[in-house]
């Protein structure tokens, strides 16, 4: 927070982000008490809370004195840092001021009935009673796009929201030519034979053994705990509450701990990046992320490309052995069959890293058309299910394994799904830097050592934040800009080698 | 909160209240979540955001805005509960206003200084050490009382503050005629023959049956699981932080259950008192707890007057025995001695429940001789000693087992002491008035019913809130002002019996 030569404006503007910071990271602990621990008499109230506190940071940070303040910064600010957080300061005042009272009113609402139009519509697999209220969340965040601006067409808008400096232009050529070289590994690697996983599931795994093997694990590879946590939650996911403090979740299967194992290092991922951003950034915008994609990258990275390689598991089967007996009847390489398994199926979520991305493509594909108007709503049943057959080979029974599977258009959030998929790109082409020729960082990962690719990506990845757009994080960190490459020699490695 | 025919100030502070205990709610979380789950590197950021929180409270309430509409609203105030806030808000903003910055300032820096001069000073059984900053914050705390104002002696201004309506001179009157009372039930309980503690103390009680079993029993007598949790903490606690969320915490002995279980037991009366509160008057100040010493007469009624009988026991002990096979070596009749056993001890937070007042009776002389001039800083040890030795007939080794045990004073905590025992004096006043000669509550809860007690206390305690003067509370519900006579008796038939 020092920076003695800096603009009257600029530290004014330093003192605000921080206190809407510390504001923003007491209500991440407010969602996060909810979804882990908060009873539910306790649940109304705590919607006020988040509500009366969500709304002060908006109205604190929409007065127009602060857009005075941005522009004197403008002005004055010098080196780096300060010329970044003044960008991004004029980006999100302009974005939250743009909109009217009456549209944020109108998108909050709609949220709110479309996720109990879409849960209903789910629970029938009938599209019909999702399809007002999605039509209506539709136009309400074309408007928005209208408002916030866009170079070539309105989705662009949208998927900047999420991915700053993506458009679709480029993505539709990244995730194009990732479909193109795809579609051959994904015939051939669910063409193989498929390992039977119920020598696995037919396993007791107790909820202790998986929470210490977990623990172990996410220890090794770096997580910190003396600076988060684990605890359990009905969905997973990762929350970075403040320095010091990120929390991870996850839930037991006590016939698969893969699906907790995974989902720990998914999400151990996620926490280290939140663990390795600057302290001293915290309440500045560069010391943010620097983007859903750079994100994703660090959760699949160690999910995959450490978590699922052979490396990994000559170290750890012994201990995997010794948490779970059952598991004595497993080879090693039957192991490896098993986590390493690809087939088509209907549901995103529980898609193998293979098939993946075909989901991906096709909501990718769906939204670029709703959005530039060539897909009317009623007809995102049918193309969705002609197009999934086309790309899975297999017909889509009913809409609630198509296109009701997903919460996130009934949430109002389009232009995020691409992100996905930039982040598994992203993750193989910086382990392929990383790791390449006579990798040092390689060779101590075989030995279990974890602590050279941590260091690399704390210094490439979670050190620069957002002080520069998330494509040049990782075209600096890996030497030279993403392109689908490096994933697809790493699919073709692990399934086809 | 929809008073319509409210003058238009006293519809703005039922506003602003409400916004204020949201925050301050938010604020109960944040310190629950640091005692029970933040990891230590986020204790400092933590402590950032609870100083932003609190700091905003206070400076939306002292607003001299708020002051006028005070004056206005009390002007028009109607009905008993409007007049009754339009009073507490009053008070609260005039106690809130009186003091300079710097006072507020030099108070929560002494505090801070004087916290750790007493962890040492106790830690080293050197009073020396604490002495100065003693000073300091006696000091600091006579000029607070002396801008609040008191009508006779300065020390009623520092207990009205825990215990509103409650003078040196009355409570001088409750407790001395407790005192002399107490004595001879003391000496004559404590010369009997003491219970062989380790013939419970020498079984093992894991965590997992404790847990069980609290929660079995804390179902039992009312908490409501859907409205709230226990947890494990370090210190013991019990905090309501909103309608539907009231968290208790304890800690666990794995060689003496008892612990944890009383200590669920008296969290869980507090946590009754909570939950019991009128949710529609959360925010505004009838709808808080009445005093400190209401509050605990609910946890003491629980533990002690409730929990510690031959009746319930009579219905508790299979199961404990059935948590705690060790138990079985012991008798019901052994048990009931082995919980009710008095003796002579140097430290109260482990005195039992006949020595427990004589503890604070200490204290509160010491603090009024304090406070009016008569007891020199410098002196304290030396009276101190001399005092509990003629109490207790034993001499005081050295000060960490005396002046120095308890953390009261060095967090500038002065008038607080006398609650604790006016909470046993109100527990044993309730419990007379509601299980006297044949009472259908006492005839159910033989039966290990404890509906009708339960229902009883929230009508006539727990939703009275803050609308009458804590005093009024007590005797409205039984029906006659409280005195020590009840709690005599108890003590009488329970110890001497």
């Amino acid at each position: 927070m020092e920076t003695p030569d800096a603009s009257p404006a600029y530290q004014k503007l330093l003192t605000l982000g921080r206190e809407l910071q510390l504001a923003g990271d007491v209500s991440a602990l407010l969602g996060w008490d909810q979804e882990v621990l908060l009873t539910g008499k306790g649940v109304a109230y705590r919607g006020e809370q988040m509500a009366w506190l969500s709304g002060w940071i908006h109205e604190q940070f929409v007065d127009p004195e602060v857009g005075e303040w941005i522009e004197a910064a403008a002005e004055e600010a010098s080196g780096d840092i300060e010329q970044s957080n003044v960008r991004h300061w004029h980006r999100n005042w302009t974005h939250a001021t743009c909109l009217s009272k009456q549209l944020v009113k109108d998108l909050t609402e709609t949220r709110v009935l479309a996720q109990a139009a879409w849960a209903e519509a789910r629970k029938k697999a009938d599209f019909s009673i999702f399809a007002p209220l999605l039509t209506k969340s539709i136009e309400l965040t074309r408007e928005k796009a209208e408002r916030w601006g866009y170079e070539e067409v309105l989705y662009d808008a949208l998927v900047d929201e999420f991915e700053r400096g993506a458009t679709t232009k480029k993505l539709t050529a990244t995730l194009g030519s990732l479909r193109t070289e795809l579609v051959p590994v994904v015939a051939e690697a669910c063409g193989r034979e498929s390992f039977d996983q119920s020598r696995i599931t037919s396993g007791h795994y107790p909820v202790s053994a998986q929470e210490a093997f977990n623990r172990e694990v996410a220890e090794a590879i770096g997580f910190d705990f003396e600076a988060g946590r684990i605890d359990t939650a009905v969905h997973p996911f990762c929350s970075g509450m403040g320095p010091g403090d990120t929390r991870l979740t996850t839930r037991y299967n006590e016939h698969d701990f893969r699906s907790s194992f995974f989902g720990v290092l998914h999400e151990a991922g996620h926490g280290l990046y939140e663990q390795g951003l600057r302290a001293e950034h915290r309440g500045q915008p560069v010391g943010e992320a620097a983007s859903l994609g750079v994100h994703e990258s660090q959760s699949r990275l160690w999910e995959n490309h450490v978590g699922r390689s052979r490396a990994f598991w000559e170290r750890w089967w012994p201990r995997a052995v010794h948490y779970f007996p059952h598991l004595k009847s497993l080879t090693l390489e039957e192991w490896m069959r098993s986590i390493n398994d690809a087939s088509l199926s209907h549901i995103r979520v529980e898609a193998d890293e293979v098939t993946y991305d075909l989901h991906i493509l096709l909501r990718f594909e769906l939204e670029k058309a709703i959005f530039s108007g060539e897909l009317a709503i009623q007809d995102i049943p049918a193309v969705w299910n002609e197009r999934f057959e086309s790309y899975f080979g297999l017909p889509v029974p009913s809409d609630d394994l198509g296109c009701l599977q997903d919460i996130h258009w009934s949430m109002g959030i389009f232009g995020y799904f691409p992100t996905y998929s930039l982040g598994n790109i992203n993750a193989a082409h910086l382990m392929r830097a990383v790791c390449g020729q006579d990798s040092e960082v390689a060779r101590e990962m075989d030995g279990g050592n974890y602590g050279g690719l941590l260091s690399w990506l704390r210094r490439s990845v979670h050190q620069v934040g957002s002080q520069i757009p998330p494509e040049e994080v990782i075209a600096r960190a890996a030497g030279s800009p993403a392109s689908s490459a490096a994933m697809i020699a790493h699919l073709r490695a692990r399934y086809l080698g």
